[in-house]
């Protein structure tokens, strides 16, 4: 397996660890967008957030949420990301599931443009019943 | 209460509901970056996603990642994005936490910049001390 996240895991490759349980991992994400922008992962290897077992994710997001919190208290941050990009398209650079956690600042230069579409009743009606057909 | 999210759940205003459990309603964003943009969010009423109890978003996740792998198979996305906003300054918008999920696809116009940034020794040393000493 020559996936960098999983060689963090076995310890091939040194990282800036914060917690670690029986499923997941939380270091510093050494190209940080802001102060104290860490990383939490899943030691299983899976590519994509969709794919992945509930329990998984769900562990992902409780040991994120659970050091964000301790972040803020130290960081005196003014908002929190908390993001996974899941595929390439998405901005996803390592095929190993990971969640972002990036502290805001009001002072920092990060904008992120959200462009507001329109959302009419026979799109709407659409996607309902398609992806409720599916699921 | 006059959160816009608490009105949706409670039946005051209407939404395009995709699913519903104990906890949580998902619904089509009305103003939706791309086609098929979803939010999931808690029945019950919390403001920030690092303050929310462990079960709460953890079943958010659970139900998003659900319905992004369903909306994937019916959109043919090439990508999807989880974000949540947590605070004014990192966008959050509606006081009231919710999920975003975001199909992504190749001919989109999102471009999000990821400025990436350093991390030396002594910052992280401060940085993992520091958080977990609060944790």
């Amino acid at each position: 397996m020559d996936c960098i996240f999983c060689k963090i895991i076995n310890g091939e490759i040194p990282c800036y660890k914060l917690a670690e349980n029986d499923h997941a991992i939380a270091f510093l994400d050494i190209m940080p967008i802001t102060k104290g922008h860490f990383l939490v992962i899943p030691k299983q290897h899976i590519e994509l957030a969709e794919e992945a077992p509930e329990e998984l994710i769900a562990n992902l997001m409780i040991l994120a949420t659970r050091l964000a919190g301790a972040a803020k208290k130290v960081l005196k941050c003014d908002g929190i990301n908390f993001i996974i990009n899941s595929g390439k398209r998405a901005g996803q650079v390592v095929p190993h599931v990971h969640l972002h956690v990036v502290p805001r600042y009001g002072d920092d230069k990060i904008n992120w443009p959200w462009p507001q579409g329109e959302l009419n009743n026979e799109t709407a009606s659409f996607l309902i019943d398609s992806i409720i057909n599916v699921l």
